[in-house]
């Protein structure tokens, strides 16, 4: 068995070579735009949420191949959201996965397009993998409107209002616990239970996949504040520090870094409590990624 | 039977009440996402493009309420696409069916949130349609991947990006009906295609309605063009003149305003032709609406 940093970066690569086809194979897009959207899409990343996709459907003993474009679309609109995200009239940002971000490169209105393109595309992607891998049409209509939801008003883009408007507030650790949970938790809900659905997962299994990758998600996000403090920004790909210039409310902000650090481990402990001891998971790689989650320094 | 303005108000107060249940449906949106969603939703509009998914639904004695979901969510794509082209990066415009334009409402990132929610709400509206109205998976698949291709970097948004690019260049009468068939066409033929689909068209039908949309959106877009020298302010909703303030290719502007209104007029006979004798078409309220279309002064 690989070992998990092997796994990850196999995962990824695999990733990247189905999100470069991907859009080597959209025809007819204006140069700039493909370039934009390619810009973005393919710099690199993290890939944990594709990633948590392959490994669920790995852990059921499902069919990676059919998981595959999924894994991209749900990638595809992860990387939406950061250009969105990035824009001046939202955070603002100049860097992003160590490249300057998408409208500091093509300017503003093409980021726009090149988000609005990746979000649409995603669908259609999801559309077309799950009619060639012949998915049962609930399996294959249930996964899309969970995207939708999970990625739309009620989900990611709710979050990113919450977190707007919470700029320069005093805010609870509920209401940052909420904003997370909504801002990221929901994708990579979503990617797991895409992963399961695809699988053929029972009612049951995709619940306790859920708690887990809700846990993870919280995780993963306290991590990311904790790494804004002590990071390394030639590892990180951005500048560390923007959290507390831009005076956000973070864990280490609200708890102090000692206390942010213990509930990252509460939190990815409780995450794997949820799928450790369960008889249709084999939970081996999902516990290794949601450790490695924990370690990680970028 | 109805005349054909009592026709189209009569669809499209059915496609207003539907899309206020989608909005009304939508739990858990922060409130101000939501009222900039309604806002630009619910501002009237012509409503053409759900009112033709219907249309082409009767015309091929299909069952409209199937067709409903689909309608709402192609209004929706249209929406955003309204909203995000009005942005101060794009066309910057501040007025938009008679009132102020998203973002000078609601200010800039809640209006590209909304767009983005819009978006996103509109494919898991389409899944969760198919699913209600358990149409075939083919059916359902290709009609959501194909609105990811007509709306998406090979469509619409390329149609935007064309166009954006032509700001303030001489070009051809060819490059401008391209940017058209982009940025108007495609989504037009989305709508009658989905029709069609829902409807269980046979290809030959598909290819003759697909011909008589891309006619008519095409006929839309000069007539739009010609509204915006020789329209109304107040019954357009927004100012005239625009399009000559900002340099933009328009069919008047490269043609006259004469030859504009003859090329209208050849544009929707045209079209018309494509469906008027089709053995598998009843084609009287579409080319009741075509003609509507070419009168209209909104």
């Amino acid at each position: 068995m690989l070992m998990i940093l092997d796994y990850i970066k196999e995962k990824a690569e695999f990733i990247n070579q189905a999100l470069a086809e991907t859009m080597d194979q959209l025809e007819g897009v204006p140069p700039v735009l493909k370039e934009s959207m390619k810009y973005s899409l393919l710099a690199g990343g993290k890939r944990i949420r594709p990633v948590l996709v392959l490994a669920t459907v790995e852990a059921l003993n499902g069919d990676e191949e059919k998981a595959l474009p999924f894994a991209c679309a749900i990638e595809m609109i992860h990387t939406y959201s950061l250009i969105h995200d990035d824009l001046p009239s939202m955070d603002n940002d100049d860097y992003r996965r160590g490249q300057l971000t998408n409208h500091k490169k093509f300017g503003e209105s093409t980021a726009i397009l090149a988000g609005d393109a990746l979000l649409t595309e995603a669908f259609g992607l999801m559309a077309a993998g799950a009619k060639n891998a012949h998915l049962p049409l609930d399996v294959a209509l249930t996964i899309i409107e969970e995207g939708a939801r999970c990625a739309g008003s009620r989900g990611m883009i709710a979050g990113q209002i919450y977190d707007l408007q919470s700029e320069n507030k005093k805010i609870s650790l509920a209401q940052l616990e909420q904003i997370h949970r909504l801002k990221t938790g929901d994708l990579i809900a979503f990617s797991v239970r895409t992963g399961a659905h695809i699988a053929g997962a029972s009612q049951r299994t995709l619940q306790a996949l859920t708690e887990f990758a809700y846990g993870l998600g919280l995780a993963f996000q306290i991590q990311d504040d904790i790494l804004d403090v002590i990071g390394d920004q030639e590892k990180l790909g951005k500048p560390v520090g923007s959290d507390q210039e831009k005076n956000k409310a973070t864990y280490p902000a609200l708890l102090g870094l000692d206390e942010a650090k213990r509930k990252l481990s509460v939190c990815i402990e409780e995450a794997k409590g949820k799928i450790r001891e369960h008889d249709e998971i084999r939970p081996a790689r999902l516990l290794e990624i949601a450790d490695y989650l924990l370690s990680r320094d970028w």
